[in-house]
């Protein structure tokens, strides 16, 4: 790692696009690539992503999906097949023309999603009602052009898994879309720490070419909403777009239906904006590349006996399966090594001093309190797991309290436009394109979901006053 | 995984590149793309790639690396600054001319590998000395044309990662370069259970832009070499063309020296070559998908009991960490079942029916001896980490021997070209365009590498008879 910057970010409560852009740099998280729109990952923030990938690769696997790899360049004329698809696709491409030195004889697509090669592969794989469900799922790199880039949250490419199955019946494909925004849900709150609401969009904020987009929607500290992943159930669109069909246990040929399903690097925007502060990043510990940091204390004669025991206390931490550094750079203060790390949101820090050696005791700070207290050096290593564990709750905690805190539900259109202006805001929703359009030319906000787990609920629309066309209040907010 | 052809392959005796070829289709390891020489990898082949990635990744995190991510898409004029670098790889370039609708202003090339784009973010995170050594590696993707593309050989896109570094000195930057192809021989070794030569390349063989470059030969069993891997010093090549420096302790401002290195999916064709035979392939169990296969056998009567039997030994095994599966398909018989699962490799393969149950026995069949013996059911999990062991070891010793038994020492032309038509050749070699050009032409075999492991010995070269350039013997081979 290199040696940081020690200056603060611009505060979040005075400009929170600054505060995250300075902090992604400062942060070492990620830097701009030559070509514009483009991202490099550095290490501190890949570590974040392939804890993430860790997590979320496991639990698609427990539920029997199998990874494989599609091919990064796929020819044009595939994204034509299904009328939805090249139409939300067609601006965002970035295409090959020229070859080992030649002109193509068709230029092809640098993927921004597999749905179309994936199809193709699957028509050839699929016979018989045997051989579905096929579940697979890719993690993969995937290029869409962009015109407003910004660090993890819209860049020309950007990492993903993608999830892609076929099924028998549109009842086993509805299961599927559902299972994966149910992990999703679980990585999301179990994992990053993110409260999420989970539902369906309404179709004009459906995917490309879907019949139906379950999105999961998490909160920002500046009141925005990000969607921390989307699920999708293609209907047998696709399958007739690429010909997916199987031959029934009673001999009918039919189409198969197809889900396809994503979660991305733009989850790390996500965990920033949701848990960081005006010092920096604070990471859940099940993200964090370094869970705690031991920072040894003393003047030159005698800093060896406490780097001793830091170490000694590191090696204690790594066995019991902490992600553990000491902080040993010469000709860094003290004061320089805690900025350092509470900019990168190191959850824990450890601090040893010549006087906490003498009476047998670290001073243990929490990033996310910023509380400091006295423990006996012999219990560190012991109680580590639980007070990460206890540090994961409350970050979930905090993210839940400050989102209920900016959610307002109402049947006021003056409310309804001061609470988007915040937060998230609950209402009844007509459906009708003119009142979304209203809502977006007043607010900049849209329909982010209509969510499962509230209460059913009839009502008039808060635009026209029309019959609610949801089972629920549709959540609105402005979003990334 | 789909229902398998249990059709055989053609031997490989008989036609060894049908036979390859065959064999990574039916056993379901990969499938042409729709792009002509781009590749699907199947579950089953994505699978034994994540077990190599885990195996390699440890061991590179493990030795002071950390992983990043550099963008895909890199402006054509990178790749015209270093004056090799561009020669050796604008054949192969992909490039993208339109994005968003637009023609770009500069065209974008696909990366072929990553040394230009690395190389400018190195520039610019490098200061000063404290920086070094800069110590990334990265998982990609990476795209060459290829006119003549073979499944896992060579095809238009490949996985693999690359290592990418930065030095203060010539020799810190050779020590790396020899770290690097150390990791690489342990998992050839240690893991693929795969013999390779490890040597410096001859002047003309070496990567283009690099100063040295190691690589690692491993014999397939058709005597062709394959290049498992490699590593190149890059000297201040790259450090001059992207204006990587730093200012030293005595504050002089000098070029880094860097290295790059990278292993590919190319190594499951290798796996593949490597140990396979007619009835298939044969997996190292470090990196078989299923370690085990259980097949119960009996009549519909008799099934129910024996599937309980194996479903619980199932479980025993995978509690003592073993990868195996239950082969409980209905309507396939065991010959189909011993047949689709040799065909995949897997090591071991367990055979449970009713007259095994009364005497509390299981037969164990061997996939690479072809022996079958009876065990103590209750033995089985206890010993079959160590049965995997030495299936692994026996697997090594098999290739070592394969490959020793096709490795001739000579000072003759005419027994040169007889040991280059099906297998290895040592001779002495003046190092001389003209003399590698007559047996490239006469035996298409090439020098390989200038091995590191064999005692010095002066000598004529084996075409002219001037004196040999190298400290040692040089190692020819027909190659892929």
């Amino acid at each position: 790692m290199t040696r940081g910057n020690d200056r603060g970010v611009t505060p979040q409560s005075e400009d929170f696009s600054a505060w995250y852009n300075e902090l992604v740099l400062r942060a070492e998280l990620a830097d701009r690539g030559p070509v514009r729109g483009t991202m490099v990952i550095r290490p501190y923030g890949y570590r974040i992503w392939e804890l993430l990938q860790r997590e979320l690769d496991d639990r698609i696997k427990a539920t029997g999906h199998e990874n494989a790899y599609f091919p990064l360049l796929i020819p044009q004329s595939y994204f034509t097949r299904e009328a939805e698809h090249v139409e939300g696709f067609a601006p965002e491409l970035a295409v090959v023309t020229h070859a080992g030195g030649e002109e193509l004889d068709e230029p092809l697509v640098v993927r921004p999603t597999s749905e179309a090669v994936i199809g193709e592969m699957f028509s050839r794989w699929i016979d018989s009602y045997r051989d579905l469900p096929l579940l697979i799922n890719q993690w993969a790199n995937v290029v869409r052009w962009e015109l407003r880039p910004r660090l993890f949250l819209r860049t020309t490419e950007f990492l993903w898994q993608e999830g892609h199955t076929a099924h028998a019946t549109h009842e086993e494909a509805t299961v599927e879309t559902l299972l994966a925004s149910e992990i999703y849900a679980e990585v999301a709150r179990d994992v990053a720490a993110m409260p999420v609401l989970v539902g369906d969009k309404t179709e004009r904020e459906r995917f490309a070419g879907a019949q139906r987009t379950v999105s999961l929607e998490a909160m920002m500290r500046d009141g925005r909403a990000l969607q921390a992943g989307t699920s999708h159930y293609l209907g047998t669109n696709f399958a007739t777009a690429f010909n997916i069909k199987f031959t029934s246990a009673t001999g009918v040929e039919e189409l198969a239906h197809t889900t396809s399903w994503g979660m991305s690097s733009r989850m790390i925007g996500g965990i920033i904006m949701c848990h960081g502060d005006d010092r920096g990043l604070i990471l859940p510990p099940k993200l964090a590349p370094i869970e705690v940091v031991i920072v040894p204390i003393g003047k030159p004669a005698d800093i060896a006996a406490v780097l001793e025991v830091a170490t000694d206390l590191a090696t204690q931490l790594r066995d019991v399966g902490v992600r553990v550094k000491v902080d040993d750079r010469e000709g860094a203060s003290p004061g320089f090594k805690f900025n350092y790390w509470e900019l990168r949101g190191v959850p824990l820090r450890i601090e040893i001093g010549p006087r906490d050696l003498a009476a047998n005791v670290v001073t243990l700070a929490n990033r996310l309190s910023g509380e400091k207290e006295q423990l006996g050096i012999d219990s560190v290593a012991s109680g580590m797991r639980d007070r990460l564990s206890e540090f994961q709750d409350a970050l979930y905690e905090r993210a839940k309290g400050f989102r209920d805190e900016h959610t307002v539900t109402t049947d006021s259109y003056e409310e309804f436009t001061a609470a988007v202006a915040q937060g998230f805001a609950l209402a009844h929703f007509c459906g009708d394109e003119a009142c979304e359009q209203k809502i977006k030319d007043d607010t900049t906000a849209t329909p982010r979901v209509i969510p499962f787990d509230v209460v059913a609920e009839t009502g008039n629309c808060i635009v026209c006053g029309s019959a609610s066309m949801f089972p629920t209040r549709v959540v609105f907010a402005r979003a990334y």
